[in-house]
């Protein structure tokens, strides 16, 4: 399938600490591929939970922004989304050893909220589901209120 | 409050990668203080969401495990608890330059499932609040599932 663009993602291709996370258009999915590193261990073997929320949120950020960019047409808008609420379902241990995938896509849409639901596969063993609930704000605003 | 025992946490203090989270209990609440580093950033000045929903996976698993291991007297059982399911509600954005506090206690506790509710704050303000589902696993045969 055609890739249609990247994706901005949270944690920023300029961050060298960051999960580097790359994500582009399959359709009206989002798809990402992140190899996991030694020292992202929750046990020998497994891949820690945290990291896994780590990467369903920044994927389903990554996804909302798209989509939203993608709906008003214009990539230069003021506001932008940010994750209002996370839960995230571990099916089962993911191994550390092999990459992963993530596919997303948005599941409700309106003016102030983008809600997508995003899973991560092993392999073809889907390990983890989430669903990221993601609001929209004023970027100046949200940048000056912590 | 006195200090009844530190817990043991996902990301393992022999994990220089790791969140070092360190945690203690005051009474019925597993306390845990963290300093967050520069490169931990969503926005200037402002910590990612992934990063805060690992912290309070990394501090509910570390609760639970906890409580069972009280409960049950005994601190080498076969069995821990992992992460079922997380879900984490970010009430506003965190800030990047001070240190972060962590509060949980047990929701919820039978035999196969202990939930432990988590919020996070930054000096007295409460900036994410959170709910893990752990499931009780035989350890010997979690360790060899992936």
């Amino acid at each position: 399938m055609a890739r249609r663009g990247y994706l901005l993602l949270g944690c920023g291709k300029n961050n060298t600490h960051g999960l580097q996370l790359k994500s582009y258009w399959e359709d009206d999915e989002a798809v990402a591929t992140w190899e996991p590193k030694e020292h992202h261990l929750a046990f020998p073997g497994i891949l820690n939970g945290g990291i896994i929320a780590t990467l369903i949120d920044c994927h389903g950020t990554g996804t909302a922004n798209a989509a939203a960019h993608k709906d008003a047409g214009d990539t230069n808008q003021h506001s932008m989304h940010v994750t209002g609420r996370i839960s995230v379902k571990y099916l089962r241990p993911t191994p550390l050893n092999r990459p992963l995938t993530l596919r997303a896509h948005v599941t409700e849409m309106n003016e102030n909220k983008i809600t997508v639901s995003c899973d991560l596969y092993s392999n073809d063993t889907k390990c983890a589901t989430g669903e990221v609930v993601t609001v929209r704000v004023d970027q100046a605003l949200f940048l000056k209120s912590k």
